[in-house]
């Protein structure tokens, strides 16, 4: 932009929009150092008009309850949308395009729901909808994609997108808790939200994942097809064996490329303890990217919060904000991204682990080993625990690599024998 | 740029340069689709045109000895400067400013020394010169400081820098290796230069720690005064005693920012091993930046190599490639960047490791611990260890935080000492 005040107006003042106006006001003269522009947030849409608010940024802010008072104030170069929902910051968005303005957002399961639409309606008026706080929070990994790597070829994508599914499943490493005491711990330390569900059932990895695969391979991967599964069905008991072999359970979101097909998803699974994503605990983020020119990366950092998300949203508005600059919504060129080439979930090969409940009696080592086999499914390691009076006898398997197919349907024969006391549990290891 | 097709003349064409044309050959479409742009390498400096090439990017680029073929084909639109060195590069870049080109470099020595007159001169011209390749190679760390963060006031950056450091460390670290064998596996791995002082000594990490600070604080900390100390002392019973205390000895550039004043410096420091920078092995590279609203970031990945740096050359390439792309150099808006308002280095506080070689006879704690408190320095544990026939009795302090300036004379008076039987070594702890 040509002008010398950036104005602003904030959808939305919760945790967020908080943290973006505190860090205008603390580090402002160094963004007009940097940009040579002063960011003033002229307006800020809130629910409730009534609400004690802990910080106003500044006496020139004016708090409304009328989205037409964004919407219509020609003085407004950028909408900053921290609402979160769907219809109406969809129909907030929609409407800042069609009044001229830039859009700046952090909610990402609107982008990863109605990103296409959205771009392509960006991309038609010629508009800025940056994102770079849907992701991660404050780790950099929207401009890195766009911009830093947009020479690569990405061929995977590894990520632990959740801080919430993260700091609980590091409590119940680290204290051998079960789900549920680590979850009212995440909720005590104001990391889990009053219904986590989101959270914990992987969703809100899933919508982020898609806001990676758009910007690493321009395609758009359906959520709705992506197979996504949560942490909430996890025994301590699992982790407990887990790093009894070496490995350490972390909830990942992962897409992987294989000759222009995409394999992706969201799951739990077992990390080896030397993995560079293994030490990401508590709340933290990373994510390890591999293009076929840089290689590995990896970033790290905080993944939510109210200052590294400001941050994240500041450092689009100042990129939108400078001199002749030019627009790089998706990081491609196209109007909208085509559908991805998406490789049938079930084909993904992983290394896999195991934990059948069985009685203990003669054979049954030998009758699962024999269904593997049948399934091709090659084990690697196998360990059998000593259960409660030869009842419920844990029984564990690592395997090396093989089909999720064929692992389901070695599963499904496996479940069906009468030793077999509960369901299989089942996650895979990454490398 | 306003154009389709992006012109480049390489200066250069040793490992990156041929690393930057296989990629633009491999990854060209997929250029085409991000950028809408084509690149195509028109000209190649190179030194020795008879020499046998590996790889010559298509039948369209043009070898040649003669810089003038670069300097006057007025469709070159950037100049990439890959040759390395001092005089010849500075000639080549401010010659090409005159011609209008802009210039991508990979050149962190000459950046280091004469960053400010050359990005003086880019400002005057309103060309871009722009330096990705130049600190960790493939890491996007330049555009991460320029933009990402740069609504941050950065607090503090603590970086493995120099892979060919690390690479020794590591090796001395997993194996028990001296500094000459370490080196040597350096070198068969082809990690380390025939002649590799600027790796070892903490030049290289000095040159790119100049480059940093200027990113992110917007202020010239001249390379002659930032105190730089290499690795060529470290002996392995530093690094086995290190790991005794829990710790790990790595090459540390490092600059933090006390109410405005800098205190930088390049120096082997010991690592408690669960610290995130612990773990960064072999010839990577990671860097951990602090932000006043992003809080801790990590960064991690090849910090040289042919394909790593080229990407970060090519993003450089593509920015500046792309329509309507703003200028932006430094990440702020003077011509020229004033000097760093620099803290006295030894008025840095840290925590510190000793290990003092003595005699083996009554009072020798007593008196060096004496001393230690003379200087206010406060001791955290103390080990003295058995020694070859009571002689060169090793004694391991290690420190609570202290003035570098009070370990100075504190040391002075310590070495002094008739039962002090070799000098003392000294390692600052990072926490």
């Amino acid at each position: 932009m040509d002008k010398k005040t950036i104005i602003l107006g904030l959808a939305g003042f919760g945790t967020v929009g908080t943290g973006l106006a505190r860090i205008i006001q603390e580090n402002g003269e160094w963004i007009e150092r940097r940009t040579g522009k002063k960011l003033v947030i002229k307006k800020i849409l809130v629910r409730d008009l009534s609400k004690v608010r802990p910080f106003i940024p500044g006496p020139e802010a004016i708090l409304t309850d009328n989205v037409q008072d964004l919407l219509s104030d020609p003085e407004i170069d950028i909408v900053v949308e921290l609402m979160g929902g769907l219809e109406t910051a969809l129909e907030l968005i929609r409407r800042s395009f069609e009044k001229g303005k830039h859009v700046v957002t952090a909610n990402k399961a609107l982008l990863a729901e109605k990103g296409n639409e959205l771009f392509a309606l960006a991309h038609e008026k010629k508009l800025g909808l940056y994102y770079e706080a849907s992701v991660a929070g404050g780790i950099p990994i929207v401009q890195t994609l766009k911009d830093s790597l947009a020479g690569n070829r990405i061929t995977s994508i590894t990520g632990i997108l959740n801080g919430t599914a993260n700091f609980i499943l590091s409590e119940m490493t680290s204290k051998g808790q079960d789900f549920i005491t680590a979850l009212d711990a995440a909720r005590e330390m104001g990391y889990a939200e009053a219904d986590p569900t989101l959270d914990i059932e992987g969703m809100d990895a899933a919508h982020k994942l898609v806001i990676l695969i758009r910007l690493a391979h321009g395609a758009d991967y359906p959520l709705s097809i992506l197979p996504v599964q949560g942490i909430s069905g996890v025994k301590a008991m699992d982790i407990a064996l887990a790093a009894e072999f070496g490995y350490v359970l972390k909830l990942i979101a992962q897409v992987r490329e294989k000759s222009g097909h995409l394999q992706a998803g969201v799951f739990p699974a077992l990390l080896p303890m030397d993995h560079i994503l293994a030490k990401v605990d508590g709340p933290f983020n990373s994510i390890l990217l591999k293009g076929n020119a840089v290689g590995p990366i990896m970033l790290y950092g905080q993944g939510a919060g109210d200052l590294p998300t400001g941050s994240a949203v500041l450092a689009d508005i100042m990129t939108l904000g400078r001199d002749k600059a030019g627009i790089n919504n998706t990081g491609f060129r196209e109007k909208v991204l085509p559908r991805a080439d998406i490789v049938e979930p079930d084909l993904a090969v992983y290394r896999h682990y195991f934990r059948m409940t069985a009685l203990d009696k003669p054979g049954v080592l030998s009758a699962v080993s024999g269904v593997m086999g049948e399934h091709n499914i090659s084990i690697a390691q196998a360990v059998q625990k000593p259960g409660p009076e030869g009842r419920d006898v844990p029984i564990v398997f690592l395997t090396h690599r093989a089909q999720l197919k064929a692992v389901y349907s070695a599963l499904q024969v496996i479940d069906e024998f009468e030793f077999i006391t509960a369901p299989t549990v089942h996650y895979r290891i990454l490398k």
